[in-house]
């Protein structure tokens, strides 16, 4: 099986590799044979030791001729993970359209031409990572499976075209598409970044590391979250996946934990004491609490889980997630 | 006031600009003086007497460049009424995506850079006829307010799509926007066309004028219905709604008449006799059953009641409208 990650030199990405590379697409159910592996990225990605070839690409997707060169590979299995965060693509209409919706549709047009140069026998998996991000309030205590997509930023918009695009070229089968609607993915290794959900890792990432960090929101913000490693999880799931079993409807809510701020930065206590809890330093910022007021809290992610989708079970596993994957000198 | 009708050629163009032409934009409630209508189809558009100036345009928006011109001409209220219909946007995937998604995208960036031209002070309203198509099975027994969109048909994902673009220009401020999903739009005048609804218009208009009529699906079929004087009633009024009562969604479901075949053919028999009833032919045709039993078959529309939008009561009004407005020799 050929694989491509597209965005594979970002955190997913990298975390997708390293797994691929040491565990194959193993699930703990099932288990397909890897026979090469390609990262592309808008950088060079760093490559993981493999019993097999590992190539990497660079290009930027919002370039027509990348996607004609990324489908012309015939990959068996495509993860696409590349996207400008929520900020940015906020901050720069043009460039979030481009990269993440416009670079997409190009994308599966040329998988379509490469459907149909092999005769209709080229059908990849393609493995999508949408976000709750797809989501906007008013909303219902818990959203369930078959609540409205009504986004609130240009990047949940971009997310939820993808979806339609994927559904309906997977519908036609010309690909086998499915998107996960990850949760904002806590805590995130290395640097806070253009994210308006980065203080979310942020709190707890920094504290750890004996570093003070910013909160800009009020301790009672309520939020979904899983770890990087689940997000390698649901990928690596989602690839296996009998897909007759999405019916028509191939975008899925990912399962989570759903906490307050309080709760995160009182599990950060059990772990880690009070001395790390000192270093959250409150600093109200009117921006980013007026972005978060319109994110989803809690979900009822019922179809995801009876198709064998796991997550933590609380925030404190997700701390001790970090300290064991991804903790500077673990 | 300045009025562009995109698709001003079709059923619903030609009736708005008929209205438009003797009446304004008046909904009953308040009137915009109108200085010019422009008619742009890719056929020449048929031209109503009216006490301004009527230009008639030809293209396709699924050309760039139309786009520019049509963005150009600086309309203040632009109806989008342009598509392709489902059955051939299923026929033919490139031409659906093509004319009903990307010709839409291409009008957005056309406006936006308007914008920008005219130092951020020029900012359309338009009205989008989006479609029940934009939903998918299995429903509940009234579609709400904030079930998802699961478009099964690539016309419903083109429709969905352009609500999202639209919702999100009109969120960064680029344009007024507003995507009104329209019921299945009951008795056409005319012939029978390429939609796969075209049967729900033809077992009454065919018998009403003596012809026969062929029904294609059980008479136990439900689905949700609004006439052509509706439809315009909803146009006319979207035009003029205050947009800040839409909060961050501005797709809306339109109020309509629900109702199975049977009670079509019922209010058929009461209102032209056993006669006119005796004229349907039932000829099964799985393919058309098929496509049917995926659409939607009742909603509960309570914000566009409380905005104010309304349509008929029951199936007999509409079949008495279409003799009012549209049956020959009437």
């Amino acid at each position: 099986m050929k694989i491509l990650i597209i965005g594979g030199a970002g955190m997913v990405g990298q975390k997708l590799a390293s797994q691929i590379a040491t565990s194959g697409l193993s699930n703990g159910l099932s288990s397909s044979p890897v026979s090469e592996l390609i990262l592309h990225d808008v950088v060079e990605s760093a490559v993981p030791a493999a019993p097999f070839p590992v190539k990497t690409l660079v290009g930027n997707i919002a370039d027509p001729r990348q996607a004609t060169e990324l489908a012309a590979l015939r990959a068996d299995l495509i993860f696409h993970l590349a996207a400008i965060v929520s900020g940015e693509a906020e901050q720069d209409f043009a460039k979030g359209w481009d990269i993440n919706a416009r670079g997409t549709w190009w994308l599966l047009e040329a998988l379509r031409d490469e459907y149909e140069a092999s005769g209709r026998s080229y059908v990849p998996r393609l493995v999508f990572t949408s976000s709750i991000a797809v989501f906007g309030g008013p909303f219902p205590d818990r959203i369930d499976d078959e609540f409205l997509t009504a986004p609130q930023t240009s990047y949940g918009a971009q997310k939820a075209m993808t979806e339609l695009l994927i559904n309906d070229y997977s519908r036609k089968g010309f690909i086998d598409g499915i998107s996960i609607r990850l949760p904002t993915i806590c805590v995130r290794p290395g640097k806070p970044n253009l994210a308006a959900s980065s203080f979310f890792s942020s709190i707890i990432r920094e504290p750890l590391n004996g570093r003070e960090a910013i909160l800009p929101v009020s301790d009672s913000v309520r939020h979904w979250h899983a770890s990087p490693r689940s997000a390698i999880g649901f990928l690596i799931h989602a690839a296996q996946l009998d897909t007759a079993l999405l019916g028509s409807r191939r975008a899925l809510n990912m399962p989570g934990v759903s906490c307050t701020v309080a709760e995160q930065i009182e599990a950060l206590r059990q772990v880690a004491g009070a001395d790390a809890v000192a270093l959250i330093r409150r600093e109200p910022d009117a921006a980013i609490m007026k972005i978060v007021e319109n994110w989803p809290r809690n979900f009822a992610p019922q179809r995801a889980l009876d198709l064998g989708f796991t997550a933590e079970t609380g925030f404190e596993e997700i701390i001790r997630i970090y300290i064991a994957d991804d903790k500077p000198g673990r």
